[in-house]
């Protein structure tokens, strides 16, 4: 199989992009990035693999697209803005970066004749619904964020270039995604933050979020799990754990790994850390479970093996 | 009351700028349109009038919604991509024309402090679920048109920007909307075809695609009604008549008003008009008529006016 991954030198990317040439001899993987948010050195170890091939480009470059996808089968999207509070002042990022691109993306599969995408979407198209278990089929969806609304229009427009162009599709609404590789998001910002002033801690929100967080390990297999028995057209997956943990409770994880004490927690009254942020998730795994997977973490032990990762990536 | 009508010269558009300029003397319209779809001969009669204005622009640049948009209150979104089955060719117009072009006119609102928006969607968001009554919370949402799956993400953008701006919406799911104005449309095409040639038809499909079909007075009846009485952040309804009507009876009905006999029909095998034609729309209109609100037309009514308004047009 040739598999082609966009955003394959970020976070989830190149982490599937490792698995795929470890795990069978005959498969090549093109990894497409424009190392925005991915990093060189995360595919860099694979340079001398004749079986890996990086092309810098960019999704909102059609012709690069264009280009760089043909010949291949089966393509993994996690190209996309990783940044979700900067559309409070650049509205425009989600709709260029997240739909924009993925319609670039789908337009150029149709062209080249590739039929297969597995897609990242996430927690963000059911809006802010409270303690409500969110499954599949859950509606109205009304995201609350540009991140949100953008990830719903990039699995509409995969549902309809699936149905319209005879190709086929595994969409994941994945927890937030978690461990040593990832560029942002709530550990490393209070790791960075602790490593710069050891004695206190600004948490963006009251401190009460409470969300489920997924190692990326469990995402990978989650992931090669459901291509193999997902054979709908359209396959649609809530990936999480079943547990869930506060924005506080991973500071107090942080410096524990950390080993620091007498940290001086500042909070604000807002009980979100920015406006589109969603300050409880809960999903319903029902379609997962039942065809037997199962995270292999809980977010706790999720969250210390990644803050254990991190701290240890960077000694 | 300052209005703002994009897509202001077309069908519906053109029809919700004649009554606001009616119903209030203290209100102004000023319609947008760059006159691709709509017709100048739609708004021509308002040019005299002092409270209405025509400013022809385009909602890709930016820059003229930016500057159109100032000083308004309200804005009625219909600009979007007209003709469905072109994306079969043309991949990319639904993208631009609705996801794009909501996402400018957003922006612009937002930069220029306009904070209401009424916004047409349609069932296309609810893909293909053979007789399943779909509800506004119905879900999984996988479209199978890229019109479907523009109006999702265009749904999804004035959600997001509605929580995150501080606007209100009020987002509509229409039934087929018809009416004399129509400028495509299958009574249309029935019309223009048996103009050409009185004694065949040929239709797209096997006949018995089935959906409920509302009159445009109906849509602006139940628009300027649920503006009054939706005060959520976001408004979200289906307006659909409780009947429908398969495409051979509008034929039939077509045939019959243009009192042609004989005429030999042909169908293709396909029970669709075109791919990511969905042959069967059926809408759970519970929310809209526990509010007091029903369609004064069934959809053999609104065909049968529809077809008559065209054809005195025309004469």
């Amino acid at each position: 199989m040739r598999y082609f991954i966009t955003g394959g030198a970020g976070f989830i990317g190149s982490s599937v992009c490792a698995r795929l040439l470890g795990a069978n001899q005959d498969d090549s993987v093109t990894v497409f990035d424009n190392l925005s948010f991915g990093r060189e050195s995360y595919i860099a170890p694979h340079y001398p693999n004749p079986r890996f091939r990086f092309v810098k480009g960019d999704l909102l470059n059609p012709e690069e697209i264009r280009a760089a996808i043909q010949g291949h089968d089966f393509v993994f999207h996690f190209a996309a803005n990783a940044d979700i509070s900067k559309a409070m002042t650049q509205t425009d990022l989600d709709v260029k970066l997240t739909i924009v691109a993925t319609y670039n993306l789908l337009e150029a599969m149709r062209l080249a004749g590739v039929g297969k995408i597995v897609y990242s979407s996430g927690s963000g198209v059911y809006g802010d619904v409270g303690t409500t278990e969110t499954a599949e089929d859950f509606g109205p969806l009304l995201p609350i964020s540009l991140y949100g609304a953008s990830k719903l229009g990039a699995e509409g427009l995969i549902s309809a270039f699936s149905h319209m162009f005879d190709m086929q599709a595994w969409i994941f609404r994945f927890a937030n995604v978690i461990g040593g590789r990832q560029t942002h998001g709530v550990i490393l910002d209070f790791i960075n933050k602790l490593k710069a002033d050891p004695t206190r801690l600004e948490i963006l929100g009251n401190g009460k979020q409470s969300k489920s967080y997924i190692h990326v390990t469990d995402i990978m297999d989650a992931i090669f799990f459901v291509v193999e028995c997902g054979s709908e057209r359209v396959n649609l997956f809530n990936i999480a754990t079943v547990d869930y943990i506060t924005v506080r409770e991973i500071a107090e994880r942080v410096m524990a790994e950390m080993r620091l004490s007498g940290v001086k927690l500042s909070f604000s009254a807002s009980d979100r850390g920015w406006k589109g942020d969603v300050p409880v998730v809960r999903f319903d795994l029902d379609k997962i479970h039942s065809l037997g997977w199962k995270a292999k973490h809980s977010s706790r032990e999720a969250v210390d093996r990644t803050i254990r990762e991190i701290l240890e990536s960077r000694l």
